[in-house]
C-alpha cells in the first residue's frame, strides 16, 4: 500500500469544487424538505440545516459525474436526509444537549418529535429514490440502512463495555459511519450506469474514507476543544464510548496503568476529573497518533480503490476532487 | 351508499381462511427476521412474535389471489415489519406500559434499543419490498411510510387538543393507520400485476377498512375491558388523545356538560376519577354508538370499493374473504 498520498489539491480549490455541488444539493434539500405538516418542515429544517458540510450529497455527485455520469441533486438529498434521521435517533438515544454546537435538536422540540420526524426523513430519503428506475439503486439503499441500524444497535450494546475488541469497534464506525458514505459513493456511480466494478471501486472508496472520517473524529475526541468541534470535548468517554484512542492506550500502558485506565473510563460518565485524567492517559500513551496513522492508512486505501480508473493522462477534474478528498479527511480539524 | 353488508361468512370459516394466510406470513415473518446482531433478533421477536392476527400480510395476500395473482408470504412480511416498527416507536412516544396484554418491548429492553430496532425493521421493510421489480411497488410503499410518519407527528401535535375538530381526527387515523391498510391491498394488487384501476380499488378497500378498524378501537377504548383488549382501559384519554366518541359527545352534549367534559379530559391524564366520569359521559352522550355507526358506514364503503370487481357469477373465494373482513372488523370485540 503507498505511504503517502497521490494526489493533493490546494484548499482553496478543494473548497471551491466542494462548495460548488454542495449548493445545488442544498438548494434540492430546500426544494424536496416539504411536508403536508408544517412542524415536520420546521423540525427538520432545524437539523438539516444547521451547518452540516453536505460531504455525503457532494461524494454522490462526485461519484457519479467521475463514473461519466451526471448525478441529480435531487438524489443527493437522499443521503442528506439519511444522515439527519440517524443524527436524530442518535441525539435520542444518547440524550446529547448539543450537536453542531447548538442545542440538540431533541432539547428543542423533545426526544418524541425527533424520534417521528426521523421516521419522516428516513422515508423521504427512501422516496427520492424510488424515482430512480434502477432497481440496484433501491436496493444499495436498503442494504446501507439495514447496516447502518445494526451498527448504531451495536454501539448501544457496546456502550460501557472498556474491554471492548478493536475489531468490534471497527464494526461498529463501519456500520454506522462508513457505510452510508460508502453508499453514496456507490448509488452516485449506479446512478451514472457505471458497471459493477466500477461500482465496486466506489464502494470501497467510500467506506475507506468514512473509516478514515470517524477515526478522525473519535482522535479529534480526545485532543479538539468544544469550540472548534461544536460539540463537547470528551464527548465519548462521558457516554461510556470505547474507541480506538482508549483501545490503543489500554492495549500498550503496561499492566498497572491499564488496571487504572479502567477504573477511570468506569468513573467517567459522573466525574469530569476522572474523565479528563484518562483522557491525559490515552494521549500520554499514544492513542490519539495511532488513530491517526490508522486514518490516514484508510484515507491511502481509499485512494487506492480509485487507482485503476485513472487514465494515462491523469484523473479528470471529478475523480482528481475524490482523490483529494482522501488527504483532506485526515487533515481537517473539525 | 348500502346500508347493510353484502357478504358475510360463518365466523369459523372466516377464520379458516385467515389462519391459512397467517400461518405462511407467520412462517415468512420467521424466515425473515434475521440480523448480524442475536439481539436485534431478540427485541424484533418480542414484538413480531407476541400473537399480532397478521391482519396486514393477510389482507396482502387476499389482494394478490383476488387481484388475479399469487402474493409471496416474504412480501407479505413487509406489512407486518412496517407495524412493529411503528409500534415500537409509538410506545416511546406514548410511554406504552403494555402491549398486547403484556409488557410493551420498551419497558423489557429500554427505549434506546427499542428505537434503534424499529429503525431496522423499517429498513427490513424496504428490503423485502425492493426485491420486487415492478417499480410501483417500492414507490407505494415510500408514499404509505412518509404518510405514515406525518400522521403520527400530527398525532402527537394534536395530543391534549381537546377541541380538536372531528376532520383533524380522520385526517389522524388515515395516516396513522388507514394508510398501511390500504398499502397492504394496494401493493398485493400491484404485486399481482393488476391494472391501474383493479390497484385503485384495492386501495380504497383498505383505506376504508382502515378507517373502520381503528374507529373500532377507537370506540372499544370507551368500552373494553383490560383482559379483553389487551392494554390498559381509557388509555386514550389517560394520554390526551382525543377521539371521535369524545369528539361526538362533546358537539351533542349541550354548553353546561361540554364544559364538564372538557375539565374532566384536561384532568383525565393524572386524575382515574376524571377519566372514568368523562368516559362515562361519553358513553351516555351516545358517543360509543356513533363511533360504531361511523365504522360501519366506512366498512360498507370497504365493500362497496369491490362491488364492482364481483363477477356475475358472485366472487372467487379471495375477494368473497375480503368483503367477509369488512363486517368482520366492526363485530370484532378485540
Amino acid at each position: 500500500m503507498a505511504s503517502s498520498f497521490k494526489q493533493a489539491l490546494p484548499a482553496d480549490e478543494l473548497r471551491r469544487r466542494v462548495l460548488a455541488l454542495a449548493q445545488p444539493a442544498d438548494q434540492a434539500l430546500k426544494d424536496t424538505l416539504t411536508s403536508h405538516v408544517p412542524y415536520i418542515e420546521q423540525v427538520s429544517g432545524y437539523i438539516i440545516f444547521s451547518g452540516g458540510k453536505r460531504l455525503r450529497p457532494v461524494l454522490y455527485l462526485l461519484a457519479a459525474a467521475a463514473a461519466g455520469g451526471q448525478g441529480q441533486p435531487r438524489q443527493a438529498a437522499i443521503f442528506e436526509y439519511l444522515h439527519a434521521a440517524t443524527l436524530l435517533h442518535d441525539d435520542v438515544v444518547d440524550e446529547a444537549g448539543l450537536r453542531r454546537g447548538r442545542p440538540a435538536a431533541r432539547t428543542q422540540y423533545g426526544n418524541d418529535a425527533v424520534i417521528l420526524v426521523g421516521d419522516f426523513l428516513f422515508s423521504k430519503s427512501y422516496s427520492l429514490a424510488a424515482e430512480v428506475a434502477d432497481h440496484r439503486f433501491v436496493n444499495a439503499l436498503t442494504d446501507c440502512t439495514t447496516l447502518m441500524a445494526e451498527g448504531q444497535v451495536l454501539e448501544l450494546l457496546f456502550t460501557g463495555d472498556y474491554e471492548l475488541a478493536e475489531a468490534d469497534y471497527r464494526r461498529v464506525i463501519q456500520a454506522k459511519t462508513a457505510v452510508l458514505i460508502a453508499a453514496s459513493c456507490q448509488m452516485g456511480a449506479i446512478f451514472a450506469g457505471a458497471d459493477d466494478a466500477l461500482i465496486e471501486s466506489m464502494y470501497t472508496y467510500g467506506m475507506e474514507l468514512g473509516m478514515a472520517f470517524q477515526m478522525v473524529d473519535d482522535a479529534l475526541d480526545y485532543v479538539g476543544t468544544e469550540h472548534e468541534f461544536g460539540k463537547p470535548v470528551g464527548h465519548d468517554l462521558a457516554e461510556g464510548k470505547i474507541t480506538l484512542p482508549f483501545i490503543f492506550a489500554r492495549e500498550n500502558c503496561g499492566p498497572s496503568q491499564r488496571g487504572r485506565l479502567l477504573e477511570l473510563a468506569a468513573a467517567a460518565p459522573t466525574d469530569p476529573a476522572a474523565q479528563a485524567e484518562a483522557k491525559e492517559m490515552v494521549r500520554k500513551a499514544g492513542g490519539v497518533e495511532h488513530t491517526m496513522a490508522q486514518a490516514k492508512a484508510h484515507a491511502l486505501a481509499a485512494q487506492e480503490a480509485l487507482a485503476a480508473l485513472i487514465p494515462p493522462q491523469g484523473p479528470g477534474e471529478h475523480l482528481e476532487t475524490l482523490l483529494a478528498l482522501a488527504p483532506y479527511v485526515v487533515e481537517r480539524r473539525s
